[in-house]
């Protein structure tokens, strides 16, 4: 964790600083115990300016107003981030943040917490979903290791950013300390960081790697809809009926016990998790500090830009949302975001996946507003060719 | 129209050839009039044994069976087509079809027919939206002159297949004779053959440009579904109240008038047109007939795919649909093909947007299919690590 932080201070001096989109902040010699403080209080509001004339540019254009509907608002929402209308979103990155469940002991995922690590490995070799569609994106992925319960090699090519082996078992027990919560989201602003070091990068994706992470993000969106557990609860990987019912017994039990005050999204995420969903935070709050438009993915990585809106309002005009997943508590999701998913194609996979999808939409919706002539621009180059 | 047919003939002399996907198929001496009836009898239907392969291995990935939801089917339906599972749409080619239509008399759109030819001229030039989309999915695109009221000049890079310089007004006489709507669909698979003449195509997709041509497709929609006119009359690229009351008294009129018999698809396309309406049904049976995916764009584009599922039900299997338009009556179109649109963007447009857009994530299912590891291929990866 600290590593990244130190090569930052080394390379700006705590200096004011370019950032790749033309912001400059001031990045240097702080306490790392205020970084998410700082992050947040760093978010700049996009360029309404730019906006409006992109806005005004996409009516212009020489076919029927409004007629490329969602993505005309993308395109000029991405023209105020980057405050130009030609915007370049060349350098993509999705960040899939892995981390295990205590609440698994109480039988609520298909899947063994086993499945974590392998998975990470997997993402690491190449050959699993994200991967794949990822590179179909033109897009890099980066795997973070906030919480996984297994030791990986020091030289395996992730962030290792393990704050704790896996969460307590909300259901008796809270997930994690307050610390915790807090070195959970603050890995995520350091992974952006980290990336931004590296070299430029143009639009983020987030992506959840962990076995039982569907329960915490039903408890998650329970607390902030106030529905009730059994409307708010899905299948995950594909549990049966018994196991639906063992998890809505769980998230029931947790809430019960732990009573979340919406209004403490750090309380929120210590008594439910997990450690991921802290981390997917970070990223939503990192890529905003630094005027990064940033894709969140699904039922679990959606959790965690919900906790970051929560802690951090601002953030949101850099949030875009991918997909509409078939896990149930996700349209919730979105609906208290306000925010309108580009894809609806039953995915329930999480990894980045659909934020991965997403970013090619997204990507289509720069040129969309860049490279469409308006009538015009038409008109001059009819007048050029003689018509 | 006979060029490219002569052309093909010279190439392959009569003799059966192998065609880019693999098929076989006799092309040659056809007298032209047959071409129709030749191209429907050629289709085949897609390997069953290929598509079940694909969905086996698609099961077996490490991942969530379903979990990538509706690109799992197109994936493996894609398989079939192509008897492989590892398929690559390298080229991919958008048509777009344009022509002009005389119901325009009736004040249905907003645009004069003067944009028609002047939207020919833009995409040729590069700057239209269909151009841009295109080329973000990496597809070309060719743009065809089917019945434009406008003498383009003989060197213009297009398709020049006009069968006439625009319809009749339907409110008050047929839209053409039975011969021009023959000749229309002609022209969308004689489109076809000259693109596979001129080197591989992999993917097709369909695209409109036609002032007044959703009062048309309303017509076909309302033949085929049986609903009254005002449930599926929209406001086209944007006509106000009055227009759109006018454009149902006119699509009213003209069915009153023709009385269009839905088991004589082209009786109904000579009825109510238009001319590029028959070249996209033409394209859906080219497509189909050499064994080729073929992806329609919104109302206009799919109503020509509707014609062309009547006139040969077996084209469906080539068939996908890119996304759900604003139009109202396109959802009753998809609804009844049966067909799952994979994007819902409030497009509007027409021109192939939606169809290159569509485009992507087909591709993205083929790598989903093929890159994906499975189960085993991760274990046997795992040990070769030595994990």
């Amino acid at each position: 964790m600290e590593r990244s932080i130190s090569l930052f201070e080394k390379d700006i001096k705590g200096e004011k600083v370019s950032i790749p989109n033309g912001y400059s902040a001031v990045i240097g010699k702080e306490k790392r115990m205020h970084l998410l403080e700082k992050r947040i209080d760093q978010i700049q509001a996009p360029d309404k300016k730019t906006y409006e004339a992109a806005r005004e540019r996409l009516r212009n254009q020489a076919r029927p107003a409004g007629s490329l509907g969602a993505l005309e608002e993308v395109g000029a929402r991405l023209a105020g981030i980057f405050r130009t209308l030609d915007v370049h979103l060349h350098e993509k990155v999705v960040v899939t943040c892995a981390g295990d469940h205590g609440i698994c002991a109480e039988g609520v995922s298909l899947f063994p917490s086993e499945v974590t690590p392998q998975m990470v490995y997997n993402f690491v070799d190449g050959g699993a979903s994200i991967n794949v569609l990822a590179r179909h994106a033109g897009a890099r992925v980066r795997v973070a290791d906030i919480g996984v319960n297994w030791d990986f090699e020091p030289d395996l090519p992730i962030f290792h950013k393990k704050v704790r082996k896996g969460t307590g078992n909300f259901a008796v027990e809270p997930a994690m300390t307050r610390e915790e919560a807090r070195q959970s989201i603050e890995a995520g602003i350091e992974i952006v960081e980290a990336l931004l070091e590296d070299g430029p990068v143009h639009i983020l994706g987030t992506g959840d790697m962990g076995i039982g992470n569907t329960s915490p993000s039903t408890a998650i969106i329970a607390v902030y809809s106030g529905l009730p557990i059994p409307q708010l609860t899905g299948r995950g990987a594909g549990v049966d009926d018994e196991g639906l019912r063992r998890k809505i017994v769980a998230v029931e039990k947790g809430l019960k016990r732990h009573r979340p005050d919406p209004k403490d999204p750090l309380g929120v995420l210590s008594k439910v998790g997990g450690l991921e969903i802290g981390a997917l935070a970070g990223l939503v709050i990192g890529a905003a500090a630094y005027g990064l438009p940033v894709v969140c993915d699904g039922f679990i990585a959606t959790a965690g830009a919900m906790l970051a809106c929560e802690l951090a309002p601002q953030a949101k005009s850099y949030l875009f949302a991918s997909h509409n997943s078939v896990e149930v508590g996700h349209g919730f999701m979105l609906k208290y975001l306000g925010l309108r998913p580009l894809l609806d194609l039953e995915f329930r996979l999480g990894e980045g996946t659909g934020a991965a999808l997403a970013m090619e939409l997204i990507d289509a919706a720069t040129r969309i507003l860049a490279d469409i002539k308006t009538f015009e621009e038409v008109a001059i180059q009819d007048a050029q060719s003689g018509r």
